[in-house]
């Protein structure tokens, strides 16, 4: 951490800032420059002794030099996460592949689109049994009778389950029945549910908020690691900005800089992340190209009758032609689906 | 709603689209352009329509004409809401100014504050008991001890008591302290939380997620409306953009928007917003300038040992000197603090 | 600066860098903390000195610890810059309104324009000659017969005249009609245009790029002041952000931000930071309350005839009744309209 | 074109607008819905009559239903358009790779960057003699001696130029020296310069800016081929969100849909698109995977001694290394390097 003193402050000042410091723990060193003094701030990085600084008037601001993620980090954990579910991998040289409706909507419907997505390759159902919806007025999800078509599914096709749980008092129920429990974009930042998934035993996929950045993502992980549980799976969904062409924009350079400044396994959802059945093809060979561990796409046995996202999904026959297309991807970068 | 058809729809690709939509129960208008059809359709707006088709090969896209917030909305309740607690009201010619510390650190420290901006007008205490904080390791409140502080020092000093609830299963311990229970940014579109608060009978105030549209954060207070709590403040606090020199960037034009397309009162919180406690004086007094029913501002007896929020934070005196000037501003707009 | 090492790095490779940076001529402190060593750097303020550090491998990244703009500072020269153009001062107590039609469509237009904004006490007319368009098929301005136009309008009125400039080539025309030579937000970082306006002796009204930051803004002006004319107003016009219901997001806090960190005077656009025209009273009260130093409004004397920004302009009428309002709201802030 | 008129409009109402859409020129049919009244207008797409339209008092808003692009549009052009310079062409299944240092610097440095990137497959070399920089006091390229030095390497390697323009007055110039002409992110609006590449005979090369929509990027193309110049290659180099870890966010999401929306060849910029070296690679072969029509890479013979954007440059044997992993991603989608 660096304080960096406003231009007029003398050594009086500087003096000042420095006893508060060390009074705090903290050791300092201090840079004169030509129109400024900077202090180097040696102890561990507190938001709280950053605030404290920058409200003291002979401080112009506060400067982070390290992350403040900590068990999310690579510099905590080199090696990459690799996180098994039975036979499955997440997060080594195989590649895993997610998909499904976005919705539970009847037992038929969820059983068909599981068929259809096992036999193109796909090892894990996403449904989603609670749904987030902007209106009140849409279609809020099956709930728990959504839960119980994804736990009879499971059980005929052998698929894994991933399904999304909305708060820490449905965390149990959830990941009772999931074997992947989804944290949805806009319960990103919902603290409580986080710790709540610190404790469970149970891989969490948590999805990048709509306006996270990088940072306030990996320390979501954080609070989820924290509390115990290690088995984190980020997720890139798209992003906001003012482009109104498409639904969000997809940040694929998070699969990189992820991979970079975290040992966790990061995958991609170019349905969300485009909002367009006819992106999504082309943004799942890129999410590959660019490094990430799997994919989330939403299918459906007919988009046309889809009670939620239909002009993002894809039919049963356009996911076994992206598989069979992702092959090859795969391959040129040394991964296998 | 309308539905634009692709360019290269014929009479059967159209038919098979009114078809479809008769079959759900609307009218359709058609109107057929040098290059394209458009559908008209007459009936309720449903997203789930909008969704079918636009998953339809043969339709382009929707476009949506009427808003989605019905009890939210100028249309439905033409005349601004007024929110009485007490002899207080909110939302009509008389401005309600919400100060106090980012949160309660312990009762001392709460009461001065209290005094502090009761003597320089406010008459809503603000402070919170549960914090989120984007860190684990950061402080993150006192819970249910801050609550009981927040109880003492209302019976104190008179002051009504606004904090903030971060799950639907405090809702009834915070509601039971709060006079008006706040809605972070970062909950907006936490769906069950805002249900459970549609049950409550106190006011809630709602601010303006970090990304979010003018449009969803009215659909976030439809929520609470259509649970039949219709006393819902709205606080805009600043959005995130691609400007790192300030914390939000404050949309002071969402004020009048707000107020053009709801009857709901709206108040503005500068310290949030700007992150700065410079800013705060001139974005106070240009928040009521542009229509704001209030303001909420952090004012801490002293900023330089505040747990959290401290460079944003006014000192008392600050405070005091804010709202006399904000006195004349108030009146130049036809208003009264 | 400060140059943040790797967390890997030793002794041998902080030589090295320290070395580099000796030979550059810079003074270097050494601040050794738990994990990395940063290194403080002492000297002059140079890009091209950051980008060469960040290109090292031993180095994790470049810190600024200075503002990069000088001239431009309120470091530089702590009062106030007051603009004087014959009887009237910009930036001092005084508010100025420049207001008139987005374009000069004809002579009679823009006279009755002019007519209807000076007896309603604008002391400037703004109307583009020449227009930046998104579209080529667009109405693209009259050009030089605009600019004849301007000339006619200005000896019959007394009104000054502030007028965009697209090019560098035709700085000298609009220069030698216009009393002020405006630079439109898409022009902000046309550089060549910029070091041409350096050379005139005529003020530079500068608006903000749609997405440019308050740094890269003030640098924008550092092109002029560095080529010796020290007369720039800044003029604030939206941002882009993802909000779709107004054209643009109007930055308030960029007003007391800008303020704070230069001495030029700043303006605010509230026509096109909205795009919508009952927007514009609220947010012109609300720009001078932000302690603007003048307002920029667009107004047509029939505004359903307007060739361009007719759903942003304010009637005749309605400025009247606006310039009236603001006078109170001026007051308030110890300002005179 | 659809005119939503206001909820409480009436038949008068709507009458006096469809009368002056009639004496416009325009067809209008009319559909009266539950709320509202539309009217869907026949004709061709113009700015201003919407602009006119949303003028009116009766009318709620304007919703625009074709594209504004006609040229640059894939209905006009259902053929991909391919661009052929000598042998070599763009937009066909052969991508095209151009490389080389952000800054010609000097002959020694550009010659060796030219055989450098030349060697390892590159056909076009890239370097920059106008240079546009934030701050006036940074290198500003070489101008016109930068253009002789790019001339004679040419000469001596046999590799295509690109190269940037500044403004329309050199238009001439560069465009003598350059095989393809660039405009860079900050002129994507600078109409004047457009004009002028619209009548020249040399491919353009239109990087898209900082914040500009794909519509408005497309509307920027569209300036050039409006003025007879067909060969636009457009080129995607990162948006600006608010993300601080990268320098942009690069879109590749845009690839498939401006390939959708448009025939012009599209390439990408990871270097600038991310500014970290280290991310170029996996970007790199992301953008080929989403269907980029070729790469422009900065690579420096001495990253550590670059003028400029040494921290985003690949060193000559990093560049050797990604091409030749560039092949198997290419031949994964069908297409040859």
């Amino acid at each position: 951490m660096i304080v960096v003193m406003n231009p007029g402050a003398g050594k009086e000042e500087v003096a000042r800032i420095t006893d508060k410091l060390k009074n705090m723990g903290y050791g300092v060193h201090l840079s004169t420059g030509e129109n400024r003094t900077i202090i180097g701030v040696i102890g561990q990085r507190r938001e709280e002794t950053a605030q404290i600084m920058e409200a003291m008037p002979e401080v112009e601001r506060v400067v982070f030099i390290s992350r403040p993620f900590k068990l999310a980090g690579r510099e905590f954990h080199p090696e990459n996460t690799v996180i098994r579910i039975g036979d499955l991998s997440i997060g080594d040289s195989n590649l895993v592949i997610m998909a499904g409706p976005c919705a539970v909507e009847n037992e038929e419907q969820l059983l068909q689109a599981a068929e259809a997505v096992k036999s193109a390759g796909a090892k894990i159902l996403r449904a989603g049994a609670f749904k987030p919806r902007t209106s009140p007025y849409s279609f809020q999800g099956l709930e728990k009778q959504g839960l119980q078509f994804l736990a009879k599914v499971r059980e005929k096709t052998g698929l894994l389950i991933v399904t999304e749980v909305m708060d820490q008092f449905t965390v149990d129920e959830v990941s009772g029945c999931a074997d992947i429990v989804q944290v949805g974009a806009r319960n990103m930042q919902n603290y409580y549910l986080l710790r709540e998934l610190g404790r469970i035993r149970k891989p969490v996929l948590l999805k990048r908020g709509l306006s996270a950045t990088i940072e306030e993502w990996l320390m979501a992980a954080e609070y989820i690691l924290s509390g115990g549980n290690y088995d984190v799976i980020l997720c890139e969904r798209g992003i906001r900005t003012f482009e109104p062409y498409t639904r969000n924009t997809l940040d694929l350079s998070a699969v990189p800089l992820v991979k970079q400044l975290s040992h966790l396994p990061i995958i991609v959802d170019p349905s969300h992340g485009t909002g367009m059945a006819n992106l999504v093809p082309p943004m799942s060979r890129a999410a590959l190209a660019a490094g990430a561990d799997g994919l989330m796409i939403e299918v459906h046995p007919n988009p046309q009758e889809a009670f939620s996202d239909g002009p993002q999904s894809l039919t049963p026959l356009q996911f076994q032609n992206l598989v069979s297309d992702l092959k090859g991807v795969a391959l040129s970068v040394g991964r296998l689906i």
